[in-house]
């Protein structure tokens, strides 16, 4: 068809990728170039995912021999640390939405700091732009490569920066507890994420410091001007999709929840993706599972603390859902094209 | 639009019914007329689902109170028992797909029997067609009410019916041992479907015999000509969706499972929803939940004995889906229009 | 035997009541003396609960007909608001060792204010031991009504006790974010508690304020000695059973994780049911599904925060398994008897 | 304490082992003399399992270097296939209750076949005996080798033996299909074992022939006195641990369900560890779980068929309670020594 624009998906084969390949599928403006993916190179996908079957998809080609020319843009869902090369190859010839962390931290040393490895693509890092898309859809128009978001910075951000932008919370301290389902550690082959592992049974993960803290206080700091601390715990929950995060902060003298409450209704009303719950309503994942909306949520905590919550399906709205939201941006195309389904329950 | 046809919902309160509306949602040739929802009449549908917050939807109106003038279409999703004279008011105005057990028998006796309640529109039941779409296609144009098959029969229909027309099975014994998800059960208040009651374990019910039972032979009757009795027992699993259905039959006289396979792909080999698997592949309700596919398999038994395998999506395939397809049917729509989604995954 | 206490439980066919019927039978000096259950009066527990087939158990009584007498010690695991007047018949004839709420608060306003009832036995009220057992043995020995912590407040005050004792943290802001699995809310008819509604999902609820608070700051504000007050935010998720508690606070100047952690090493160096992990330990709740266990853990937050971690099995260590700890200390016998369990996994 | 016997657990760090030490730990008459675990030794197992904090443990050794002196017994749950050599070291020494595939088919043609590789230990295979316990502690008091039956044959032979042996039934089609939890696959490094693949989703696998299919064919042959063919299908269900077979038979002529049922209730009236449940009764995996029971049903299936239903647990009844079942017959203990706990619910 001659009005879709051809797109490539490099690394197919995990779960935003193949989450990407099915929003592709529904899309009614892009059509499928070309998929990437390292160890499957030569299997059609439909061997790996039966789902495809009847679909007449490509095989899998190998990352390194893939070729841009003709693609309109590039989704790039491979590991951290491996897209650097791989990006840096493509983004003269198209467009690249990259999902992984490698082009979210502007500081370069921080960037090897937390990800133990100098950054070897530092020109591309200068220009790309963190795409969060509610914050950020002027700069990505002509930015050559988006950043997405991490899934757990993205349900922080979306409630934090417009209440801490109006200086209605304290910048500290923040915590953010954030509970995360299990493919938001991708379908990694680790003896903690067997179902016998993970099931019936919750834990936290990172005490030590994940490493979506950096990329946080980075985002927070556009905003406060100055560096700004967050504690940050990640908890592993047994379920496929979904972060619920509660952020606690302190209310700055004067702000009610009642103002938190405006503040994100007023940030927000114009958006189709993020919707502000009625005031004491409590998000839940399911309602946003497989969809690309964010849900808000506002209560009064004791002391002068205030709570924000939001639910978002970690595989859409945090990461391929806000890829492809991204990747209308870029190509001017509605924001919600091929991303209308409602949440998908029970 | 002009161009979409107004349909309304009822019964849009419970798991059917919102799989229903999310599909008109997604549907570009259909708008929402109405939704109907007995116990919450009056109330707005983003309350009771926040997943539907910025539809634009209309408040649930009492089953009794609606008035279908001006509908293309009805879908019926009403607890069995409560369907007979609300079609039976709605057929003369509009066409009916319904979802319920209330027209799938033909025999009046046996519905009595079965359902415990004599029935209350049996001119209707006489007219209903059987809507197992790729059997019924041609007999649901004209038709004025569409009685979707239950989850369980699609999913032993779908793979006994060729090969038994075929002759290449014994018409008995057939023994069909189904694996179902809680949503199966509707959203029912009842202490053995809590969370608590549910997860971690799994068990057989309905030993005394399931009301699936006679609509699954009356089915097979149609093809054998004669009275045939199936073994059938369903289990509940700890999962929301799907259902995986393992017959086991007697091959005749020479045929082997390779001629199963043959016969399941030659009979299936148009069709968009139903996948037959390469020999000796195991279907998995994973790969199919959250579409409207049916994924076929063929195994060999010992003993002469051969393995037929169906794994669907109940709310989908098995119900909400089967029904957009039969109403895609009768409104002269491609059978697939709104239904296109991959399998939701993971 | 005659060398076993004989014992009743109230409230044997709910979750917590069942988990003590079950430790019953495997403890060596307790036997069974009655079983009460309201609305299963004259039904052999076998009838309900499979499980319990050959243990030849006295069939369930009706409450109010339960007599006491010759009864050691009475667990009574009925819901809050029923216990009062149950409690105050059976007091004076045989211990009771309560896990409803009735008899945690000592305000008896602020009991009326959470509960929505003035308190009928008031003058028990004054006399129960809140029996956090690790902080209240000494206390519970002659005591005639036990009342066993909330899940939450167990999970919230095990690790603040020691440190706001010490001097360590501030007593302000304590934020105590707590995940908890489904039985928590035991065996309810709701619908929100529906396996199709709980899994594959997790939310937060009592954002208005959920009635362990007031509970917790009761016993943080004995250490304090003035108002403490907490932000406490539950979280349901899809499990049966388990609590993960992470709790938030600002380290006093100079004080370090290592200390807290110190601190708390010290506090429980002697206790079977608390184990400090090492340092830097994400405590697991599949760690101490089954047992009796507390696991915690401390991490150091940013910005002069700390975390407090803690986990524990919500039927036993935080309902069950505490009652039973505190009835080996009320009739004299080590608190580990019947209750050395290693966790159950997977 | 001079009156606890000396066992040793190798394959500790599996499920399994994990499990039977567990047991041990329960167990007044057994003590740890040592724990193997070959990729782990030098681990304490309280950094593996958290759970085992405060046990006073002995670190985990190499298989190569375990030596069996002292000890009463020993529990190997390694692998099979690699069990062979390390039992005929100990044999001599020490008894042995093995829980792998390895000394479990008499045909050593068979084991060749199905297992991939000539057995290494012929002379141990042929005096080794299948430890059913209910049907074989006669023979296993005296035994070297107890082969611990797999979890899928004691869950099919415990309904079946009884009614093939008194003639109730056809030795042909037999067919089983059953639905396992996921620890029955070990804690193996499986992409398809992972959360991510296994929750919210039921499949078939095995479908060329499981391996268990010859061990349930010789046991049935024992007693029909030739071959006996069986179709069974596994199948893998969203859950830790249970085990729940479907077992659909012809009866002979004249036989009905009642004397399926009557039968069986004749064969284990003395058995502590099998219950059979009222007639039409549904096994659930949930009343097993936590226990070391099988629980058996018996229902009327049409044309002639009955259905036999088995629940247990698979890593008790189904492994590690079965291996301490008959670790108690060879020790002389009564054989619920240590494994009188009910079923853990929810």
């Amino acid at each position: 068809m001659t009005d879709r624009f051809p797109v490539a998906i490099l690394g197919a084969s995990g779960y935003v990728g193949a989450e990407l390949l099915r929003l592709v599928l529904e899309h009614p403006r892009l059509e499928i170039a070309a998929l990437g993916a390292k160890r499957r190179a030569g299997t059609p996908p439909e061997d790996l995912f039966p789902r495809f079957r009847g679909r007449d998809l490509p095989v899998f080609v190998d990352i390194d021999a893939f070729d841009a020319a003709g693609c309109a843009l590039v989704f790039c869902c491979l590991p951290h640390g491996t897209t650097q090369e791989t990006v840096a190859r493509i983004a003269p010839v198209a467009r690249v939405v990259d999902t992984s962390a490698d082009f979210r931290l502007r500081d370069l040393d921080s960037y090897a700091e937390w990800y133990g490895a100098p950054h070897k693509a530092a020109h591309l890092q200068l220009q790309a732009v963190y795409g969060l898309t509610e914050h950020a859809r002027d700069a990505m128009r002509e930015a050559s490569v988006i950043a997405c978001p991490g899934c757990y910075p993205t349900s922080a951000l979306l409630p934090l920066l417009p209440v801490l932008s109006a200086g209605l919370i304290d910048p500290e301290p923040i915590v953010i507890d954030a509970k995360s389902g299990v493919s938001g550690a991708g379908r990694s082959l680790r003896e903690d994420l067997l179902f016998g592992e993970v099931s019936e049974g919750i834990r936290a993960y990172g005490l030590g410091g994940h490493r979506h803290t950096p990329e946080i206080e980075q985002e927070l700091a556009r905003v406060t001007g100055t560096e700004t601390r967050v504690t940050f715990v990640p908890h592993l929950v047994p379920m496929n999709r979904g972060i619920l995060t509660s952020v606690y902060v302190q209310a700055r003298a004067g702000a009610t929840a009642g103002d938190l409450q405006a503040c994100l209704e007023d940030a927000y009303s114009d958006e189709i993706f993020v919707q502000v719950l009625p005031p004491g309503s409590a998000p839940a994942t399911r309602e946003v599972r497989g969809s690309n909306q964010a849900h808000l949520g506002v209560a009064t905590g004791r002391g002068g603390q205030a709570i924000l919550l939001c639910a978002l399906d970690n595989l859409l709205k945090g990461a391929a859902g806000q890829a492809m939201q991204n990747a209308n941006v870029v190509l001017g195309l509605p924001e919600d094209t091929g991303l209308a389904s409602s949440a998908f329950a029970p």
